[in-house]
């Protein structure tokens, strides 16, 4: 059983500050809310700096990381503590990882100026799903410990790896080809396959929401694909379905191969 | 050119009740805001029942439907109707349409209880690009008038039939085949291709975010499938996601045939 303290004023008073994403950029550290994510961070062994949780939760929590600071809070401090609209009976302070690139020779996400929240966790959800491990931002792209990104990967965010770098400088030096969707691309559904990943492993970039991938990255792709509309009208799809219909397709065309 | 008067307080006041979605099932409208939204309603030639726009905008729009009401507006009042955090020059007061039940023979999309706006606004755009123009809603999914799910569709909205019915009741009559994503089903990239499309189309349902398919509409699935995760560790994908590698699939299947 622990020994856990109710939280004392100045302890809140000093904690609500992680609600400013500044303050956690500085600190490198996150936050992270409500019952689901909470199992998740914990079963992941993320390390974890201080825990806020109502004694119901933690009477079902037996088994915290000892180095953590544990507190016990009542629904007004978990409100001070929380940006969710209903706060769900624990908030916890993270440890940021420290960022490495990747050097595997599997599938690599490179993202590249990103700027909606649900759409970068969305794109982690389904990286987590397919067994992508690891994902390169460009230095404009959303941060992954955004509190909606964080929500939004379901957990994906413990299971992978994500660094944020020169998104340009990276493509150039990884020694691997490069996927990116274009507009003049190859179909991918083609006779060529031109998704057919080669044994080395392989990058696809995901671009800017309305902008699609930076003149900058354009440069470094050497695969320019594209996802027929078969007869539809839209203008484009959304950043983090493209995404999925190129994972699927890449990732399938390797498992048949 | 245009004989538009400036915006009248009462005017206002009496506009500015459709920011409530009551108002706007009970009278069977629904409003749409911004450049590029107003736009595609009005190239998608869909009834207009009033436009309030800045004098810059209506300068730029000389040929508005005869039958709207216009009236120019200022920032101030835009702010007062918009529910946008950036009120973006013009808005819009739309009739929805007289929905109809699909009788064509392609694809048709079967939503179930699906609940987040972003979601369903997602499905809706990718049904739009790969030309899926028939969607069936369950009568618990969120409404696809409301402003988040509309903004979501990029325009999806105005080139797609949405109709709310009940969906056991639908599935029964169709005589189609109904296609439905479960844990338990076939793997979508085995050999026996299961989501090969027979000549005379198909249901593919899409379920709740985290309770999945109901038990009713359940019944109603004759071939069950299931997006296999290669290797990774997440719990499920993102519905939109989900629907998107299914679409994509089904049709590509279709295309090639």
């Amino acid at each position: 059983m622990y020994l856990c303290n109710m939280i004392s004023k100045t302890k809140l008073k000093e904690l609500a500050v992680y609600k400013q994403q500044k303050v956690c950029d500085e600190q490198s550290v996150f936050v992270v809310e409500g019952v689901k994510m909470c199992d998740e961070a914990l079963a992941a062994k993320w390390p974890v700096r201080v825990v806020c949780a109502t004694n119901w939760w933690l009477l079902q929590h037996t088994n915290l990381p000892s180095d953590a600071e544990v507190f016990e809070v009542d629904d007004a401090a978990l409100e001070r503590l929380s940006s969710l609209r209903t706060p769900n009976e624990v908030w916890m302070l993270l440890q940021r990882p420290t960022a490495q690139l990747p050097s595997n020779t599997g599938l690599v996400l490179a993202i590249d100026h990103l700027q909606d929240p649900g759409n970068l966790g969305t794109i982690i959800r389904t990286a987590d799903w397919f067994g992508v491990r690891h994902i390169v931002c460009s230095e404009g792209t959303v941060s992954c410990f955004n509190p909606k990104v964080v929500q939004a990967t379901m957990g994906g965010v413990f299971r992978t790896k994500v660094v944020y770098t020169s998104l340009p400088d990276y493509l150039h030096s990884c020694g691997k080809p490069v996927y990116g969707a274009m507009l003049d691309g190859e179909d991918i559904w083609g006779e060529s396959q031109p998704l057919r990943m080669p044994v080395g492993g392989a990058v696809l970039v995901i671009g800017n929401e309305s902008r699609g991938i930076t003149p900058e990255v354009q440069q470094c792709v050497t695969h320019r694909v594209a996802i027929p509309n078969l007869g539809g009208t839209a203008e484009s799809l959304n950043a983090s379905v493209a995404c999925a219909i190129l994972l699927a397709e890449m990732l399938k065309v390797r498992s048949e191969n």
